[in-house]
C-alpha cells in the first residue's frame, strides 16, 4: 500500500533529504519545486524515485549540492552557465534569471548549461518560462541508450525536447515535453527492477531486434519514436546540449545512476522567444484559437492535459508514495 | 520513359518557367536554387512538381511574383519579415540578409514571415543557413490535414520541422527535413493521382480510422509520426509559424494548390545559432565525434545522406523528368 503525502508533507521530505544530504539551501528552492511539481504532474518516475539517486549522489560527492553556478554573458542575449558539477536546477534558475529579462527586451535570447545533472522534468523548465510570458524550448541530453537507425550502438540518450506557451496572466496555454524514444528509459528501468515485460516496440535488443524482455532492452537500445524522425530529434537535442552548450557527448557522460564518484556532465539548452514582441500582437488570439480547435473535438486533448489533471487530483487526494522508498528518502533528512 | 536534364538545362527550365509566368528577376534566383536543389536532392515530389503549381499561381494571380518583402526590425535580433503575398523564398532570402548577421554578432536571432507562401523544401533554407556557419531551425505550416491524436478534424498541416549543422568551410555536417506526419502528404497526393494504394499507417480515414486507400486518406487526416509525439512537433511548428511569425492558422489559409485567386498566407518561422559564439570553441570538434559515431556503424546513415548521395548521381546522370511535366513547365516559359 502506498503512504499518500499532501503536497505541503511532500513539499517538506523532498526539502529535508535534498539539505540533509548536502544541497545548500539556495540552491534547493527552484529543485524542491521541480521535483514535488513531477510527482503532482503524476510523473512518478521522474520525483521521489529520483530524489533517492540525488541523495546518494550528494553523500558520496558525484554530485556538489553547494557548487555556485557561473554565468558568462556572451552577449546581451546569449549566456553560458556552467553548474560546475553541481546540480542542473541551479544553474538553470542562475541562468533564467539572465534569460527572461534578455528575451523580453529583445525578442529572444538563448542558453546553454555544462557540466551538469539530470534536468528531470523538462517541462518544469520551460512551464517556468511560460509563466515568466515566454514562449520556450528546452532540451537536455543524457547518457545513451538510443542506437542511430540502422545502427546497434547506442550514442545519444532519450534527449527529451520540451516546449511551453504563455497565456495571459502567467499561466501555460500548454506544454509538451517528450523523449526522443517510443517511451521513456525510466519505463524500461523499473520494468527491468520489478521483473516485469515491456511491450514490442519500447526497445531493441544487443542485436537489434525489438524485444519484450525488459533487461534485454537495457542492455541494447530504446527504440526511437516514429523511427527516423524521432531519432533525428534526439540528435538535434544532442547538438544543442553537446555541440551548442558544452555539456560532454552522451558516451561521454557519468552514469545517471552508478553511484562512482564520476560525474554525469551532461548538457542543457534553451531558447526563449518573446511572443509580444515577435507576434506584432496576435499571439494570445491566435494560441486561443489552436487551443480550442483541439479540445472542441471529442477524445482529443492537449499534450499536457494528462498532467493537469494530474495536479488538481493529487493535490486533493494525496501524491502517492511507496513505503520503502518513502523510508529511504526520510533517512535522507 | 522520363527525360534527363543536367543541373545547367534544369536550372533554365525553372528560371524561365517562373521569370516567364511574371516571378520578377530579383525574386527568382534563390527559389531557382532551392527547386534546382530539391530535384538534385532526389525530393522529386517537391521540385518541377510544385512548380507547375508556382506558375498557375502566378497567372491566376493567387501569388505575386513581384511582390518586394518588407522587413521589421523588432530589434537587433528579432525580424518580422511581410511576404505580401508574394513567394516565400524572396521574403526568406531577404530576412536572412538580416537574421545572418544578427546571429553572428549576438549570438542567436529569429525571424518570422507572414502573409506568406508554400516554402517547399525546409532543408534547402536550414541548409544556406548552415553554409553561412549557424545552427539553424526553420518551420512553416500547411493547410490542414493532421488531425490531433484521439481527433477525426484536422487542424494542422504536415507541419515540417527542419535544421541544419554548419561544417568548417560553408559546408553542411548534417541536416534533418522532416514533417509531423508519418509522410510527406505529396506522397499520399502523388498515389491518388496515380490510383494507387498507399501502406498502413501512412493515413487515417475521415472516421479516424487507418485506410490504405489513398483518395480515403485525402478526405481524412494524415497519420502523425510516432503517434502523440509527431502530433505535438507539428502543434509547436503551428505556434512558431502561426502565433509567433503571424502566419495564418491551416484551416484559415488558402489551399495549396488550387487555383483558386485566394493567397495561401502562410508562416515561417527560423531561429539561427552562432556556435562560434555560444559554444566556447568546441563546436566542431563535438560534431565531428558525433557524426562519427553514427558513420562508423554499419548501416547507420546521417538524416541526409541519401540526399547528398543523390546529388552526386543526379548531377552526373541528369535529373528526371516525366514529358509531360517537362512539357507543361516550358509551356510557361
Amino acid at each position: 500500500m502506498s503512504v499518500l503525502l499532501s503536497p505541503q508533507d511532500a513539499r517538506a521530505l523532498i526539502w529535508n533529504a535534498l539539505t540533509g544530504s548536502g544541497t545548500a539551501p539556495e540552491n534547493a528552492g527552484y529543485f524542491t519545486d521541480a521535483i514535488l511539481d513531477t510527482e503532482l504532474s503524476g510523473l512518478e518516475g521522474h520525483g521521489f524515485y529520483w530524489l533517492q539517486y540525488y541523495c546518494a549522489h550528494l553523500r558520496s560527492g558525484k554530485v556538489d549540492g553547494k557548487a555556485v553556478p557561473q554565468i558568462e554573458a556572451l552577449s546581451d542575449t546569449s549566456f553560458r552557465v556552467d553548474a560546475l558539477h553541481g546540480f542542473a536546477h541551479p544553474a538553470i534558475e542562475a541562468g533564467f534569471k539572465h534569460l527572461i529579462p534578455a528575451a523580453k527586451a529583445h525578442g529572444v535570447a538563448a542558453m546553454g548549461v555544462h557540466n551538469s545533472y539530470n534536468a528531470a522534468t523538462l517541462g518544469f523548465h520551460t512551464g517556468y518560462l511560460a509563466r515568466a510570458g515566454l514562449l520556450a524550448i528546452g532540451a537536455t541530453n543524457a547518457v545513451p541508450n538510443l542506437a542511430p537507425v540502422g545502427g546497434k550502438t547506442p550514442i545519444i540518450g532519450t534527449n527529451p525536447i520540451s516546449y511551453a506557451v504563455p497565456a495571459p496572466g502567467g499561466e501555460i496555454a500548454f506544454l509538451a515535453d517528450q523523449s526522443a524514444t517510443q517511451v521513456a528509459w525510466t519505463a524500461v528501468k523499473r520494468a527491468a527492477e520489478a521483473g516485469e515485460p515491456i511491450p514490442l516496440g519500447w526497445a531493441l535488443d544487443a542485436d537489434g531486434e525489438p524485444t519484450t524482455d525488459a533487461a534485454a532492452g537495457l542492455a541494447g537500445s530504446m527504440a526511437p519514436a516514429g523511427g527516423v524522425k524521432g531519432f533525428s530529434i534526439g540528435l538535434l537535442v544532442e547538438v544543442l546540449c553537446a555541440a551548442l552548450a558544452g555539456g560532454k557527448l552522451g558516451p561521454d557522460q557519468g552514469s545517471f545512476t552508478d553511484d562512482d564518484g564520476t560525474p554525469i556532465d551532461n548538457g542543457q539548452f534553451f531558447v526563449a522567444f518573446d511572443p509580444g514582441k515577435l507576434s506584432g500582437g496576435g499571439f494570445d488570439q491566435t494560441i486561443t484559437k489552436l487551443v480550442t480547435s483541439i479540445t472542441e473535438q471529442d477524445g482529443a486533448r492537449l499534450p499536457n492535459a494528462r498532467r493537469e489533471a494530474n495536479k488538481q487530483q493529487l493535490a486533493e487526494r494525496g501524491i502517492p508514495i511507496e513505503p520503502d522508498l518513502y523510508a529511504a528518502l526520510k533517512g535522507f533528512a
